[in-house]
């Protein structure tokens, strides 16, 4: 057996995404790779999982890397429970999602199908890292996201990432030499203003189309916010247990009377 | 203008759900009700969006109840954008979300669109609960979860949530006697074991459904597993800060060389 490690690749922009292939790219020089994407584009698509629907795989070649290929019918969670029950020999030591076109960062973490495929392997005990880059353009540039996430990559490897977390790493939309470094942060507070657009069908129905602000509504220096637009690429530990440990002992002075 | 409450309601379930009507029931004793709901099931939805597709809203008129109802084609975090955005003329004094079909208890919590829809009132500063009971069955009885929902949302309005929370409320299948009470918890360590169900189509292709054995990795008897087998009404406080902040000092010591 080999003795490199097995890396499970996915994404949520869908199997012939360019943010995809530059991650196969680098990946083949760490490990074994064995990509299991979704079929077609999936932003937005959060959490979701496949629970009503059948779900379908194919061996798909759609470069000439040394890696295997599979294309699935089912979200980016959908595509990390198939690899590991239906498709992998065994465990992966790492599973990596992106490149992301566009930020996942802050906030976005929730809304994001790259950054919830990382945590659905975080959950299953394998180490994760989704990688995003501030660029939405389908052709953007992703030789500095490469090179840093290399390096991140290899730091996992040879660290190991602390018991049920995964990485949200974000990359800026500047040249490798004008980014100044990597930092470790924690989300910054913001939300979407949303601003709905509301149109007309052909038959005079409303509908509507969601666009929306980003708001950064936290200062801090060590947010994940700050060091992006300072020129850093940021890192943000992430748990899947959401509980607000904070809160406990004050609603247990409620007593819900 | 009224001085009640104004309380969106919304489920995963979809707008017919019995475990919705029972929500709206009480709701309409404790204020001015809205609902915003799927059209049809969203569950195992995740905090998904849509933003590659188009938005419809249908006001409808479901029972004889005083709320006010709109029948929407997205998801649930879209209810909640649509309904803030779009259908209230002031900003909710509280969403509620539920009553669910089935568990949303420990990691549960990621995959259900009944919390995500909470959880999205929550980013958008509005006090927020998701309910769910522990019986799958479409006619369930609501009685006891009913009772309890009452109760719980009657100390939010009088105590107020921590800022950046939400509750995430479970109720056991029990009757309203057998319940032991109310206790706040953590979300317990737990995950799911795949078994995909393997079949073929007609034309002979491989295709899945999903299908698992939910796994408790935590022996805890503060968390939300151990109280709903308990006999209790677990309420777990959640917030959507998902940073490991514990871990940052960690990966600081990495330098990522």
């Amino acid at each position: 057996m080999s003795k490199k490690p097995l890396i499970l690749i996915t994404n949520d922009d869908g199997i012939n995404a360019p943010g995809l292939r530059a991650l196969i790219e680098i990946m083949n020089d760490i490990g074994d790779v064995v990509v299991v994407a979704p079929g077609s584009a999936q932003s937005g698509m959060g959490h979701a999982i496949t629970i009503n629907s059948t779900l379908h795989l194919e061996h798909v070649s759609i470069d000439s890397g040394k890696q295997q290929e599979y294309s699935c019918s089912g979200t980016p969670a959908d595509c990390v429970k198939l690899a590991i029950n239906e498709i992998l020999e065994r465990r992966p030591d790492l599973c990596v999602s992106g490149i992301n076109h566009g930020s996942n960062s802050s906030i976005n973490v929730i809304y994001s199908g790259t950054m919830s495929a990382a945590i659905e392997a975080g959950i299953e005990g394998i180490p994760a890292i989704g990688f995003s880059l501030l660029d939405y353009n389908y052709n953007a540039n992703f030789e500095a996201a490469k090179h840093f996430a290399k390096k991140i990559t290899k730091s996992v490897l040879k660290n190991s990432l602390p018991k049920d977390v995964v990485l949200n790493v974000n990359i800026p939309k500047l040249s490798k030499h004008d980014i100044k470094g990597i930092k470790v942060c924690r989300q910054a507070r913001a939300n979407w203003q949303e601003e709905f657009d509301k149109r007309q069908t052909p038959q005079g129905k409303d509908y509507y189309w969601l666009t929306g602000k980003f708001v950064i509504l936290d200062h801090g220096q060590d947010t994940d916010e700050w060091a992006l637009k300072n020129g850093y690429v940021s890192v943000v530990p992430i748990q899947f247990d959401l509980t607000a440990h904070h809160c406990i002992q004050n609603l247990n002075t409620w007593n819900f009377k």
